[in-house]
């Protein structure tokens, strides 16, 4: 064998490049299931006839996984890695979650069916691996966007192609050093995994602890869409009146695995209001391990009706 | 207003009724979802890639209700009552589940669709209510029966019509006053109703705590059949080594609802083995109250390869 391999991307050729678009679909009880995936017992969120019945707000992150029917085996045929021009092939098992944002554009129905347009928006060069951000548009079938993300894979062992490095995103605040304003508790359940993976994300990571265990961790780990999901859900309650017309965005960086079971013990300090919208910059720990999960956490939140902010 | 009015029923013409046929439905991702309303973490139920992957044996319990389709509107469509001739129209809020009785007559494909068959099989005078016994076939597109169901409901205030006392079940075993040999405890969690529920019974009953105050309980209470489906899992575990092929059949009177974040306690008594059958009784506790919510219970369990029995 040779010594390391080269990677070979061509940066320029790769950024922009358009995704086939995607076609999915959700309905009310999706909504559901999803609810009962972030452990939520509000019953706006998990009782379709609640006169205030709404999606949570972070739900279309499941959906570029998800796809449309309602079979698990909508998983499989998108978790395929399409081919970039200008970038190598993907071994898929390298490749984690880094980051994540999200931003509400419109309220979300109860149900329908919608468009997913996605666009490679950067590709980074980290060192120890590439970075690679792809943003995708939810839009309804008249076209309206309802929700913008930007998820940041780091593929391990892919850097050291001559590559940029990646910026410090426009929507990021530093995480305070002080003590913080408020400090919510949610306990997973031992089986929250197997719940949350029923909104789509079905990678037998989450579930098989085989496959946790060959990458060096105690066994199936918790989604890190699902951690991401409950710290909105905690900021949302803290700082919004838990209303989800108050939403506007979420980012975080995956910092360590949770494993279901522990809990999570979100962290929030509000560091700015302005034009009416009000910014908490979060920290989400596992408290057994005392572990920081989600770093650099941060949430908008507009003034709402319900709000008591 | 007069006295209390007469209940009117003709039980010759009414028992022998044909229900319409129900078409229902269920995918791979269903008989995750029910797992994981009965709080099971077994892979082999919650995994659908485990190599033993299998239904848990008591699923067709939900399919009168849940129908075809996989949005939570199939159940507004299929919870209306059956005219049926000879029997007065019934108030659906006076019908309690009363006791219920399921045989598995074939193994359970992990997807499909199939046709429900039902009969009113028996109609009694309990003095205080009115029981009506329905017998349900669950077949495949074969025509291969796959599952049997009698659910009794029991109508409260439409009793006193003259008609038969119901005599006690062929399969109904006595419950042992002896120290049980096994005993087994599940902790319920507070949002165990709503993931339960989108198994297909979306009664508001088991939501919306309004709806449980108005009958006089503390609230939204479990779904009887979630607890039935709990006891089943308990006993497989103990006496049938956790092998679905092990399963039989379950019968259990429900005698007290379960609020969601209670633990049930299993209490098991091996009461007979004869021709490869094994027969436990068991009782169903609310912890937390010492309180039975399913008495009479019996389980058969075919002697299985797996098995310890």
């Amino acid at each position: 064998m040779s010594g390391k391999k080269q990677i070979q991307v061509d940066v320029e050729k790769a950024v922009g490049f358009k995704y086939p678009v995607d076609k999915v679909e959700y309905n009310r009880r999706d909504l559901l299931i999803y609810a009962a995936g972030l452990n939520l017992t509000d019953l706006k969120f998990t009782y379709e006839l609640d006169k205030g019945f709404s999606a949570f707000p972070t739900y279309p992150l499941v959906l570029p996984l998800r796809g449309k029917g309602h079979d698990v085996n909508s998983y499989a045929e998108r978790s395929k890695m399409d081919n970039v021009p200008g970038m190598p092939a993907i071994d898929l098992n390298r490749l984690v979650h880094g980051e994540q944002y999200f931003e509400l554009l419109a309220p979300l129905p109860a149900e329908g069916e919608f468009d997913l347009e996605s666009t490679l928006v950067g590709v980074f060069d980290a060192g120890k691996g590439m970075i690679m951000d792809r943003e995708t548009i939810m839009k309804d079938r008249a076209g309206k966007p309802l929700a913008k993300m930007i998820s940041s894979a780091f593929v391990i062992g892919y850097g050291g192609f001559g590559g940029p490095r990646k910026p410090k995103g426009e929507n990021v605040v530093d995480t305070p050093t002080t003590q913080p304003d408020a400090v919510d508790e949610t306990k997973t359940t031992a089986n929250q995994a197997l719940i949350y993976r029923l909104s789509g994300d079905y990678n037998p990571l989450h579930a098989d602890p085989r496959f946790g265990k060959k990458l060096g961790m105690k066994g199936a780990f918790l989604h890190g869409l699902c951690t991401f999901g409950i710290s909105a859900a905690a900021v949302l309650r803290h700082f919004g009146n838990n209303d989800p017309a108050a939403f506007k965005s979420i980012y975080g960086r995956f910092a360590s695995p949770v494993y279901p079971g522990e809990t999570l013990q979100t962290l929030m300090w509000k560091v700015a209001e302005k034009d009416g919208v009000t910014t908490i910059a979060f920290t989400t720990k596992a408290k057994e391990r005392d572990l920081v999960v989600i770093s650099s956490g941060t949430i908008e939140l507009n003034k709402s009706k319900e709000s008591k902010l």
